[in-house]
């Protein structure tokens, strides 16, 4: 581990087979994406190098995010599970090519971003194909796109969206981490709906 | 129909149930978010006055996006279902508030975007959720942010990410529309799998 505060292992050590990986890749693959551009690749990694290459990233930056907090809460954000690079079997990086599908992508006129919006849903669906296997996954945010495209070769047309670390972990807890260790809470759902217009009850 | 063209309805005309919408919602809502940021709200719209207004939002932006195509081209696209906003008994603008959880969001220092791809994760599983009730959905796209802004209100802080036309379809097809009607076709698999490095099989 990165940093000795840091929770044990999530992940236990065992591989993913290749049908089980396919299989989520086909979910992810069958997201909705705007005018049926599919702009996602998935760069599934594996090699102990590149991910001592992005654990060191994450390092760097992490160590800069952690100035923004003081006393308790740094000592809490010292000891959060934040990032299970090595220790998980696969690492897979969802990227979006940006120009695939040519200059006038339906749909894609006013919300150029649309792309971006539908390789994440890509990344849901990986997500919840994954569970549907008994496989975690982290969603590794502490990483800067500079590095990722450095590190993996990945063109300046091509955003690298997601940085996933997969794998079958120890245990599946009822809750999001940042709750049980008391970071944050979950809203209540009445909070994030609205009535016919922003902000009306 | 906003273009005689188009195909016929899509939606039956048949209300949704508080409780099943509020289902829908709830997986929403517990959709992964970054440091559990929880930045979407739903805001969820039936008023025939405010779909009017977004349909013709619609209207205005298609008309300059079909200018992209000629020939036969122009004419699939004419013909394609692009909006169910005012046959869909419930539309959901899904925003993300740029400013929840105050200035250092757990995880959000180096990609700051990552709410908004908290949010589009929301949207994949009200999506699915919705389909597993039997409820359809559309993404409307061809729309500005502008114009949702001011029709429904919504801050300059907090940005519409999806604009989501609800409701129970008269059927599901077993592929998605662009595919069906030659516009586009899926990639192979193989061709979004990278090994190690982008580029690399």
């Amino acid at each position: 581990m990165i940093d000795s505060r840091r929770d044990v292992r999530a992940f236990r050590g065992d591989a993913i087979p290749d049908d089980t990986l396919l299989r989520i890749l086909r979910a992810a693959h069958h997201a909705p994406s705007v005018g049926f551009m599919q702009p996602w690749s998935f760069i599934v990694i594996r090699d102990p190098a590149t991910k001592q290459q992005v654990a060191a990233s994450f390092a760097e930056e992490n160590a800069r995010a952690a100035q923004h907090y003081r006393g308790e809460r740094a000592q809490l954000y010292g000891s959060l599970k934040l990032e299970g690079i090595q220790e998980a079997p696969v690492n897979i990086c969802v990227t979006c090519d940006r120009t695939r599908g040519g200059p006038h992508v339906l749909g894609r006129n006013t919300i150029t971003d649309t792309d971006i919006y539908s390789t994440c849903c890509a990344v849901e669906n990986l997500w919840l194909a994954a569970r549907a296997e008994g496989i975690g996954v982290g969603w590794v945010s502490i990483l800067t796109i500079e590095a990722l495209r450095r590190i993996l070769g990945i063109p300046e047309s091509t955003l690298p969206v997601a940085y996933l670390c997969v794998g079958y972990p120890r245990e599946f807890f009822d809750e999001p981490e940042l709750q049980r260790r008391g970071w944050a809470a979950r809203l209540p759902l009445e909070d994030v709906i609205f009535n016919e217009r922003w902000g009306q009850k």
